[in-house]
C-alpha cells in the first residue's frame, strides 16, 4: 500500500518554518507497513493544491494532507477539498461541540470564525479533534483515502495515533516491512563501505543497505519488505550479525536510537552517572541527554557556564587559570571536567569550551576552536577541534564530538572491567 | 521566477530525518525573490526521480536537488540525472583534486568509490564543493536549471550562498518580495484575527497577510510582491504599523526573530542579564538563548539540576523545601529562581520544574504538571501549567511559557522605569 503525504502552507514555502510532520507521519506509516511514496509541499494556493491533490491519487492509495485548515483567511484547505469532491458544506454537530467546549475550558468567547471552524464538506467523515478547534476530515474517492488534519504537530500527532493508523491498520492488508539499523562511531562512510562491501554484494533484491552520515556517525540501515515480519526480521539479523562481526569495533549499538540515547543505556546498564559543564554548546549536550524519558537515573545535572564567573563558582574553575590561558584552553576545559566530577559527584563529565562564533575569534584560537574534556574519577581526556565558522553547526559537531569522546572513554574503561 | 526543491533520499520517506535542507533553501531563494513553488521529497528510486525531475521541469524555471550523491550503492541520484540529460560520463579534474585534499587532510587512503565521486555527467557544469567530496552539478535544458547538491546541510549551504545564490541574481532580473513580520503573545490567532478584520480586508491583492501561530505565540506575516523593493516596503509598513497599533499590547516585536532572540534584544537594550535553573526542561532554555550569536552579553548561564543534590548544591534550594514540598512545587521553584538570582548574580532568572514524562506523575501532581518561576531582584512570579504527557512538547511548551512570563515581567518593569 502506497501513501503520499501532502502540507500545505506558505510558510512552509518561504521557508518560515521546517516541515517536521511528514518525518513523523512517515516514520508511523512505515512502520504498520505502508510505504510513502512522496512528501509534497504546496502553498496555500487552490490551483496548485487542486492538481497535487490529483497527482497524488494517481500514484497512491492513501494521501495524508495536513494544513492549511486554521480560522483565519489565508488557510484554504477545507474550501479547497470540498471543490475538489465536488461537495457543499454542513455544520458538523461533534466538531461544533468541541470548538465550544475548548473555548469554555479556556474561558473565551466564542466568534463567529471559530463556529466557522465546525463547518466540513458534506460527503466527508468528520473525525473529532480533540485537541483544537480543526476538525480532522477522512474522503474516499475511487477507492482511494484522504485524510485532512490541522498542521500544528501535537493535533497531528494525536489523530493519527488515536483515529487515522489504528483505521488502515483494520481495514487493509499490509506488507510487512521491517529495518534494521546498526549505529556507528570512529569511522567514515566510504571506509565502512569498503568493509562490508562483500555482504553488500550479496543482499538479495528485497532487502536493501543504506548508509545515513551524520556529525561522524554513521547509521547503517537494512530495510526488508515482503509478507511475513517473523521471516523478514530473520533474514534481516542474518545479514546484520555479518556486518556487525566485520566492523565490530566502531559498532555502538544495534537499534536505530540517537547517539546520546544510546550512550545512555551503556551507562545505565554499567550503573555509572553523568554530569555536565557546558560553555559554547551552551545547554544543547544536557537537551540532548534530557529529551529521553529515564535519563534522570544516568544524567544528574550540570552547569551552563557562559561567563567567566559562573565556571568558577559552579564549577571551581580557578580564576589564574582563565587569566592565564583562556576560557578555550586545555586547561580550563580539563578544570571545568574535573570540577563537574568533584561538585556534582558523578562517575563521569563532560566539559566543552569554545568560540561557537559567529564573532570573537582571534589569530591563535579562530572561530570554530572548540576544547573538549572527559573525566572519570581517575582520568581527563581532553581534545581540541578546528570547526567551521558556523554558529549552529559548531555546537551540533561539538556535542557530537564529546559524546564521541565519552562512549570511547566509556569503551576504554569497559575492557578494564 | 519560480522554483523547485527535490530531495531525494529514502531516509526521509521513512521519517529517519526530518528535511531541514528544503525550509533552508527556501527562505534563501525568497530573500531574492525566487518564489518556491512546491517542494518534493522523493526516494532513491529511478523511476519517481525521473518523474518528479519531468514535473518539476514543467512547473519551475530552477530545480535545485538535494541528496543521493553519497558514494554508496545506495545514492543514484548522479547516474539518473544522467538518464535524465541522456548523457555519459567523465572524471572531472576540480573535483578529483577536491577528493584527494579532502583525504589528504584527513590523512586517510583514497579508495575507489572516492575517485568515483568525481565522475560526473559529461554535459554538465561542475561547481566544486569545498566541504565534502561530492561535486554539485549545474544542467542546463530548454531553459530550464537544474542544480544537484549533496544532502548534508552545511555542504549545501555553502554552495548555495557562496555559488548558486550569487548565479542566479546575476543571470536573473528578479521580482521583488518583500516579507513583514509581527511577533505578538499572550493572544490566541482567532482573536487577532477579530481585531485586526478591517484592515485585513482591505489589503489590496499583492498584499497577503498569514497567521503562523505556534506555542502560545502567533506571527502575523505581510507578504508583498511587485516589481520595486522601496514601494513594496512602504506599502507594507502602512499595513503593518495599523495592524501594531490595533494589537499593540500583544505586539512583542515587528521583526521575524524567534521569540527568545527578541527577549534577548530587549534585555541587551536595557543592559540587564539573565540566568536559567532548569530541572524538567533540562537545558533546552538555555540552548535556546545561546544558539544567537551575542547572548552572552545577557546570558550568563545557568543550572541544569536534574538531581535533588544539584538542586541543593548548586541553586541552594532547602533540603527541608524539597522533602517537603516536593521538587515539582510552587515553593521549590521559587527558590531555584531566587537561588539563581542570588549564586549566578544575574538581574532576572528562570526556573522551571515539571514532571516531563512519559512516567514519574502521581495523582495529584500528573504528567505534564510544570512549575515556572521568574525572578527579579526584588519579586519572583510563579505559576503552574498541566501540560500533556508527551516529553518533548512538555519541554518546549514549557520553555515557551517560561519565556513568555519572563517577557511579561520584563513589560512590567518597563513600565515602572
Amino acid at each position: 500500500m502506497l501513501a503520499e503525504i501532502i502540507t500545505i502552507g506558505d510558510e512552509i514555502l518561504i521557508g518560515q518554518i521546517v516541515d517536521t510532520n511528514s518525518a513523523w507521519m512517515a516514520k508511523q506509516l512505515n512502520l504498520i507497513g505502508v510505504s510513502v511514496k512522496q512528501i509534497t509541499s504546496v502553498s496555500d494556493d487552490e490551483a496548485h493544491i487542486l492538481s497535487s491533490l490529483a497527482q497524488a491519487e494517481e500514484r497512491a492509495d492513501l494521501i495524508l494532507i495536513t494544513g492549511g485548515l486554521g480560522p483565519t483567511k489565508d488557510d484554504i484547505t477545507k474550501k479547497t477539498l470540498a471543490k475538489y469532491f465536488g461537495m457543499g458544506f454542513r455544520s458538523d454537530a461533534g466538531a461544533l461541540e468541541m470548538v465550544t467546549s475548548i473555548f469554555k475550558k479556556y474561558n473565551r468567547p466564542l466568534i463567529d470564525i471559530n463556529i466557522q471552524q465546525a463547518d466540513v464538506p458534506d460527503g466527508c467523515e468528520v473525525i473529532v479533534n480533540k485537541n483544537g478547534t480543526a476538525p480532522c476530515m477522512w474522503f474516499e474517492q475511487n477507492d482511494k483515502i484522504f485524510v485532512s488534519m490541522p498542521g500544528v504537530p501535537f493535533e497531528m500527532m494525536y489523530l493519527m495515533d488515536d483515529e487515522i493508523l489504528p483505521r488502515i491498520k483494520s481495514r487493509f492488508t499490509l506488507p510487512s516491512i521491517v529495518h534494521k539499523t546498526i549505529l556507528t562511531a570512529n569511522i567514515g562512510e566510504s571506509f565502512l563501505a569498503k568493509e562490508i562491501e562483500e555482504i553488500e554484494d550479496i543482499l538479495p533484491d528485497h532487502i536493501k543497505l543504506a548508509y545515513l552520515p551524520k556529525l561522524g556517525q554513521v547509521r547503517l540501515r537494512l530495510s526488508a519488505k515482503g509478507t511475513d515480519d517473523t521471516t523478514l526480521n530473520q533474514e534481516v539479523e542474518v545479514y546484520a550479525k555479518q556486518i556487525i562481526s566485520k566492523i565490530q569495533k566502531f559498532v555502538v549499538v544495534d537499534e536505530d536510537v540517537p547517539f546520546e540515547k544510546a550512550i545512555l543505556n551503556i551507562m545505565k546498564d554499567r550503573g555509572v552517572t553523568l554530569s555536565t559543564a557546558e560553555s559554547c554548546t551552551g545547554g544543547y549536550i544536557a537537551h540532548l541527554i534530557t529529551q529521553h524519558p529515564g535519563c534522570s537515573s544516568v544524567y544528574w545535572g550540570g552547569a551552563v557556564a557562559y561567563a567567566y564567573a559562573l565556571k568558577e563558582s559552579i564549577l571551581g574553575v580557578q580564576e589564574s587559570t582563565l587569566n592565564q590561558f583562556g576560557a578555550v584552553s586545555e586547561e580550563t576545559v580539563k578544570e571545568m571536567a574535573e570540577g563537574a566530577i568533584k561538585h556534582f559527584k558523578t562517575d563521569y563529565a563532560i566539559a566543552v569550551s569554545g568560540i561557537a562564533g559567529p564573532d570573537g575569534g582571534t589569530d591563535d584560537k579562530p572561530v570554530g576552536t572548540v576544547w573538549i574534556a572527559i573525566s572519570n574519577k581517575n582520568k581527563t581526556v581532553a581534545k581540541v577541534f578546528t570547526f567551521s565558522n558556523k554558529r549552529i553547526q559548531n555546537i551540533e559537531r561539538s556535542a557530537a564530538s564529546a559524546l564521541t569522546m565519552l562512549l570511547n572513554l566509556l569503551k576504554e574503561d569497559g575492557l578494564k572491567e
